[in-house]
């Protein structure tokens, strides 16, 4: 399928000139990453930690997937120049039903509670998408409860909102088009006092797969009309999918027998990937 | 198949303390990234030019796949404030013989040639890789032809080098063992002098796949003690293969048969992605 397809959506025209250097970054912006131990966790962090130091006042939010830290991350995480705090927390295994990153974002979103802050805004960050730096703007524009089209979701080139006089009236999503607010993580953001209600929002998990988001923002918010269309004035998308292709890493075993190398495998040097 | 199972090459271990900061930076880095119309072709150049605007003294050369440029990613560059020159090299479809992105590689060589710049260095990344900061300074440490390891390539964690008295006399590669050079396009760098011979290397089809890389270094240098480890003293991995997963984008017709919308699509916006 060529991406040509969907010209309809994708066609040529001008770019909006915005004015986003007033954008007032008194608010903390809390990022939390979930994260856990595989092939693509090292380049991911490095590429993510490359965007957020870029970023004036973040609070980075990185939460592994394991009963330790990893001292790897962390060193990454220390070079990366931007102000982190590294979490831990396991997914529950045992746990039949579905929610992926669930623990780990609940923890990062206990840890910003217990520093109780009056101003700030929470975003969720998965480390393997790709984020434009005027996304950080763009997110600062909430008051409550913000929401931006996010691409490369399913097989959509991007998801987005229908919106009239200047209030969300649907969703064009990829899937799922009975939830409430069919929104992705990366799409939608929350202001810290929604932490602080009496009974405030967490990720669950349940069992159905996909209702990760509208489950928490139905804990935030009412009706679609409370959500704000943050980057109603651009004309492109901000935040992508851009998941990284699975590699099946071959064991020293199977490289030697793929490969016939009968070279002394101790002289090549020991890398951290 | 679980990464753990290479952890012979992975042992966690300490993290050598390198001093880069005085690398010299009068060299300009000439980067040369082939790219091509895509569904990730906005966000991978958006997260290159996020990490290469960091970088000091570089020249990005981006060559476009096509008759023409395009001008929406005309003005992603605009907006990377990082120096670049815009280029479009069409590849030879007729042509049957391998090679990807010969032609928009040569395009920048040739460019780089008219410039006739008398000290710098080209290094070739392509727009789906991940990039540490700190390989752009290792770089700099190049006197004719550097090469250093690349991580996540076929599957192996990365490919790197025997090293013996501070020469490569080995290499430890994920295919094509019968190479002269087996080197991925984003493992070498090469000083300008090298441009500026009678006979100045460029990529050529060929009727095998992977030799791209060997064919082009065999016209810089002659024999692998001439390579010199500018990453020897790293204990981690600086630059990726983080390939992004295929996505078959659905079009229009596709998507109202799949979801069952009837809703109005052309009140939906009109975005870049």
């Amino acid at each position: 399928m060529s991406v040509t397809s969907f010209t309809v959506f994708s066609i040529a025209y001008h770019h909006v000139n915005l004015n986003l250097n007033n954008v007032d970054t008194s608010k903390t912006l809390y990022i939390i990453t979930p994260t856990h131990n595989g092939y693509g966790q090292i380049p991911h962090l490095t590429r993510l930690g490359i965007t957020l130091r870029q970023v004036r006042n973040i609070h980075w939010l990185v939460v592994e997937d394991a009963p330790t830290t990893n001292p790897n991350i962390e060193a990454l995480l220390r070079r990366s120049n931007v102000k982190y705090t590294y979490l831990h927390a396991e997914t529950d295994r045992k746990s039949t039903m579905q929610g992926r990153g669930v623990e780990q974002r609940n923890c990062a979103l206990d840890y910003i509670s217990k520093l109780n802050p009056v101003d700030g805004l929470v975003y969720f960050a998965d480390d393997d998408n790709t984020y434009d730096l005027e996304l950080f703007k763009v997110l600062r524009r909430t008051k409550y409860c913000g929401v931006l089209p996010v691409g490369l979701l399913g097989q959509m080139p991007y998801e987005s909102f229908e919106i009239m006089d200047g209030k969300v009236v649907g969703f064009y999503a990829a899937f799922g088009l009975d939830r409430k607010f069919q929104i992705d993580m990366a799409g939608f953001v929350v202001h810290v006092s929604a932490l602080t209600k009496n009974n405030p929002p967490r990720f669950k998990r349940t069992p159905l797969m996909g209702v990760l988001e509208t489950d928490f923002l139905e804990q935030v918010v009412t009706n679609m009309s409370q959500l704000e269309p943050i980057a109603y004035d651009f004309d492109r998308i901000l935040v992508w999918h851009t998941k990284t292709q699975n590699i099946a890493l071959l064991s020293l075993e199977q490289y030697k027998s793929n490969y016939g190398s009968n070279r002394d495998m101790t002289r090549f040097p020991v890398l951290i990937y």
